[in-house]
């Protein structure tokens, strides 16, 4: 994306025209989202938010009515964040449930390792947040619900045998992957066996029907 | 357990004879774990567990230095309690690696099912406190790295192709297991899929050796 002989343009480069600065409400998001993924959502408070955010708490208030409506919106976009990454890596495999599966597979382990220090944001609120019928967990099972929905439905596609199991089993490799991220150390973790127990998993999901 | 023809006995029964009541700090202890296990960590401050001990804050602060050195008694506490209930779970299976890991993965999901609503307390407090080189990220890591450890020494002395893989690919199913046990309400989640998972596993990186 590097773009060359850049230089000229660098000289001659002015402000941007008439692009008006982040509005106060999407840098307390940006601010609040970094923070709640680093330290956790309970770790960081409104001062924390809008002291990272160059604002201040009427400004806050002005935005959110409470913490707990940021937190929402938050995890919604994490989980929307989650299916936009989980659509365009299979998106190439269309018909293909196999290597749909073998995709986000061989993707999940570089990706929770460049861009998941701290595993899946939603898992976390779910520990952070052990409260059933709260609007926090309401939005994580339903998350969780539809990854196990979508890995179910694809290992139906392609015909496994007991399609159930092998979405069921797929599922906790990923949020094992997550899981392991952020309670070992370094990048060469256990989420690195990953992709190759997905495929051990789908090969004896579907051997008798193609090969014996 | 119980005993027949116990009526008289009560009828009879008197104050258990100069049994102390439990020690304070062991009062303290109990009910901090309780409350840090169900709420989580950051959740549950000094002024809770004093009152769920019936004790107060001068009392705690004699018995404890401060809540950081609870909190590393309860993870150390739940490390040993997990690596008893591994090592109670392999006993009888002296010599035989894989008849072990079949065994740990059967009692894995009653056992997650029936006592760990809220998954892995370990895992947990790595996700509560994201900083490194702390006291509770090596109690965690630690622990971590000896179920890494074991699991792919078992998988080594079943002579599995790649063992650290097969090792780390059931490290994934066991973490995952915990991860999706708190996320996914209920008692019929992605875990119950883990015993079956990690016996194809097996399968898979041993089939080659003794069938083929």
């Amino acid at each position: 994306m590097h773009k060359k002989d850049s230089r000229a343009a660098d000289n001659t480069k002015a402000k941007p025209p008439a692009q008006a600065p982040p509005r106060v409400r999407d840098r307390i998001f940006e601010a609040a989202s970094r923070l709640f993924y680093e330290h956790g959502i309970r770790a960081v408070g409104v001062d924390a938010i809008v002291q990272a955010a160059d604002t201040n708490k009427m400004s806050f208030y002005r935005n959110y009515a409470s913490k707990e409506e940021l937190v929402a919106q938050y995890l919604r976009a994490q989980a929307a964040e989650y299916f936009r990454w989980w659509d365009e890596t299979v998106a190439e495999y269309k018909g293909q449930p196999r290597r749909q599966i073998e995709a986000l597979f061989d993707a999940f382990a570089q990706h929770a390792r460049d861009y998941c220090p701290r595993g899946c944001a939603l898992a976390n609120a779910a520990v952070e947040f052990g409260e059933h019928d709260t609007l926090v967990s309401q939005i994580v099972s339903e998350h969780k619900a539809e990854s196990r929905r979508r890995l179910r439905k694809l290992a139906r596609e392609m015909q496994a045998r007991d399609p159930d199991v092998l979405g069921d089993a797929l599922m906790l490799l990923m949020e094992g992957g997550y899981s392991t991220r952020v309670a070992t150390p370094g990048e060469s973790g256990p989420m690195c066996a990953a992709a190759a127990a997905a495929r051990a998993l789908i090969q004896a999901h579907t051997a008798g029907s193609s090969k014996r």
